[in-house]
């Protein structure tokens, strides 16, 4: 439970920490398996959070929004603020397939450089949305709209299939789906994701070449070691 | 429970009445979320029907199909009473994964002037289905065949994700899914769906001059009544 | 789509005509399953309605409700319309799991004389709705509680699992789970029961002599005939 | 894919080869959990298989059947065939959430000493069978009724969750759920359980008196070995 | 993400603050539902998180553990942190069905004081657990045996159903499952569930007298500002 | 249960027998869903394996692995017992979400001949394997990573869907899914496919015409028989 909104208090918080624009705009083009692997195999949001596009690759800072289910006013109070490079990160207090977010909002959105949505409920008008060009990720696709009745909170700590996100944290998404990095991790997160690429470069000519993961990682003896047995 | 098929008879109800047809076929390019909103969020037969295509925008006359799971006899039955400008919608009395119709069925109905079709269960050949232009809102794609052996019903009302949709309904459906409007209101709707779209042209170029939903919609004083608390 | 709720407007009817006392009272203890099946299987509410404790039996008349999801305002306009004998039943415009229905909801209502609840959605304090004896049948269990927010509308048409409920219809549930009757169906409905409960009595004989299905009900010759192969 | 429906033959096997009755016998009271940890982590039909009832714990051999869904002619055949000391296992061509079986059914297979019921599809009548003593595990509970139109097999290999069962292998089954043993390895099984039985008996007495398995194991080397970092 | 397991490390952090004893105990009988409410409907941890007993009601806590799915070694590792008025949190780094927890485990935690568990996967032995009296919330119930081969951590943060745990934070469960407070707001969660408890109480005198809460809340006017119409 | 890992042994199997490879590659573009129905409704692997491309028509020699869930090593094992124009089918001990699967090892499978993948877990890089033209039908799609550190099984005989996969079995795969001939019945399975084609291409040109299948396969009075009332 996070001191943001002890008490059970709703709060906006307008100003959060970013990460090195450079590092996170270095981070896009790697892709969110790489660097979900680099950090240690974790950060992933699951695969139920899906793109309702094909081919985006990007990164941005984390703006998170904690709306009730069936309900967009949080949304709207989180699009103040943000800012250019971001992504804007919904999560609700129940689960929820409710469309809260359309191309009304993704106008909103791209108007101030937002670089995608990470929808942890449903999104609609979905060929407008591919048409625009402004990519998402999404666990549904729904019609079904929503009402601004009940209050949330924008910029606090929420979790998407048991990751944590923090406001700020950056977000890496492609075909995969989702991954988070801790904001502070972000360099040390692009340099280990360097190397795994370049490691994976090496490792690309030799499979292409008919060598077999199972010589150039030694696990031959490893599987003898276990008692698996060969058969011809 | 419907007076239809009241003391458990199998009926194949071959006059059904429809909407008007210029009204039907106004409500097509509008899409399936504006009418939606429009008609009081009513009518979305929720997020589990998905298109097989992408890009497609239909509405026309349901013609209800309600059959035994893993049986496809009725789909056939219901082809007869089909007519140039109808939708099929096909249910099940149980849950079902069965591929119920495929490209043959397709064939039929395009011959008869069918718009499309709404599955409750599966359809497959979806790569002939593509190809053909016949297109497709379906719960499961599957190759699983079915049989002839039990009797259902065409032309009652049947259910949908908690919507009922009555013969004669009119269906709109593009890739955000498929709403249902009734048969009565479709006049109402085409008016209450294009009072909204001109609604929103004109919120959207609002929104893509920066203009915040916030101030649009008046909602700041409504989270300050709230108690949302802004923090910096 | 309803007549009731034309146009989008939301309405709480307050009468609705019920069936026949004796016979509501009569359907109660032949059980969900063999009601169901009597009527030509139809009615059944679904697998993943189930009921919170065990060895309940009850049947009566539905007030419905549709409420939007994560409220729970019109459960309490629901109440003022309930009268003894009657059975209410919950349904949301989308999915939900919120906890909307405990304990101060059931005193509510077993104070008019209700039997009993099915809830599309989920109940929240269990141990004491067991405890109180006022039985459930629910799709979830949640502690998450719900706001009094958005309207919806109280004795129109619902539908669960593709089945459509309309108010007065009876409710039939015990540990199998919820079969509606139509309210004009239900004296014929009992009837072929009872015709049923006879029916299986005497098999039930015979089956407890060793005798089997396979003779029972000439489904031998219906094997051979399909061509398949008795082996040794 | 079996030899004995090649060729989509549709087959009734009347004689299986079944293990020592002796040995079948002494598996029911060790457990379903501890017999799948003996034979090498193997054979667990799944989470979603759930008993009806609690506190049984049955072995018996499988009688196999596998149906079309919503059909429940299959079983009727295969009672025929079933001998005392058996289980009956169905399966469906396709998922399934009929209730395929019933108190009738069961009556029928006590009448001929069966010791229970692996169903992956659905049952009702379920406060009958709890009366009555008749263990179940099942995927789902339905009311749903089913019909008797379509052919199908007894007693050829079928497959839950990714196990295979061949007709005559050891059913074990308790609250945990379902596990197969296959039946030439039965006796083998049996050794391999009471000698885990009895590592386990005597670990629990040393956890009573508060070790830990950290140590018992030498698990606290492994940790350290792979770098996992104690902090106070 | 954590600063604990930043850069990818995995730790076992033996010392954690903990919330006042007294104020934990007095958590216990309230209940899961009722304290969710006072904080804020807060802190729920999802309807799918079921208790395999009736009745128990605890409060303790939290000692958190990270695992690799399949793997239950960290859960060894966890033991040993765990003092007498916990409540071991077991989460894996994706979705399991895995059996990682039984009766010997229990034992062990018995043996410490632990008061119960709460399981992100899946526990066994089932029946013994209930038999020992030791309350268990799990996800799953399955047999399928884990391995002891990957690292995880203890005692780092974790999430379950969108909602943050922290080492120590108060782990609240019951029939309607399981709720986490925030370590520091546990005496202010104490000081709202008893007003609510009393708040309660009074309502239910009222309710049990047919008092309406369409009366007790003024919820009347709201229906018709909102524009509900009620129909006789 | 194989005797291939009887007594819980794991083996890797280098050599297995395959169908006819004339037969194999006239099989590829007939299409799963015809060859599924032409051998009687069989070997469908359900609606969960999905492609995660468009247009690929595929059959080969089923290459079986069978690993712990988040373990991808015997992939690697089974890489070795690839030859051209087999299928590699992956599946696990118990259900899982991780991408076992990515760009690498498609390399590495590319390289020996290997013409597609089916996998009963998840995959990654998705967006790589769509580029190197590699077919990939999967239950999942995950960045999730793996680990190398418990054994499992190559070439034994596995399941997926209820459906039973020997090692060397004909794997048809296209975008309705896939499906599994037996090796023995490849020759057997191609005959009857090609008479289903030749069939539906005759009905397909009647279909076209405006001809009912209700008139065609003599429907009308299989319904009239069965009761049905048609309506005008």
């Amino acid at each position: 439970m996070s001191n943001l909104n002890a008490e059970g208090r709703h709060v906006v918080v307008r100003s959060i920490e970013r990460a090195d624009e450079t590092v996170i705009d270095a981070l896009a083009p790697i892709g969110a398996a790489t660097v979900h692997e680099a950090i240690g195999r974790r950060g992933y949001l699951g695969p139920d959070l899906k793109p309702i596009q094909t081919g985006a690759m990007i990164a941005g800072s984390a703006v998170t929004v904690l709306s009730h289910p069936g309900d967009n006013i949080m949304i709207h109070a989180a699009i103040e603020v943000c800012r250019p490079g971001d992504v804007l990160v919904v999560t609700t207090t129940a689960a929820s397939t409710h469309g809260m977010f359309g191309d009304l909002l993704a106008t909103s959105l791209m108007a101030r450089g937002v670089r995608g949505l990470v929808m942890d409920a449903a999104v609609r008008d979905t060929h407008d949305l591919r048409a625009m060009g402004f990519p998402v990720w999404t666990r549904h696709v729904s019609c079904q709209g929503t009402v601004k009745a009940t209050p949330g909170s924008v910029n606090v700590p929420v979790s998407i299939a048991g990751k944590i996100i923090n406001p700020g944290d950056v977000i890496c998404a492609d075909d995969d789906g989702v991954v988070v990095v801790g904001r502070q991790e972000a360099a040390w997160a692009l340099e280990k994701s360097r190397n795994r690429l370049a490691d994976e470069e090496a490792k690309r000519a030799l499979f292409a070449n008919g060598e077999l993961g199972l010589d150039m990682y030694g696990l031959r003896d490893k599987l003898l070691d276990w008692g698996v047995e060969f058969i011809d």
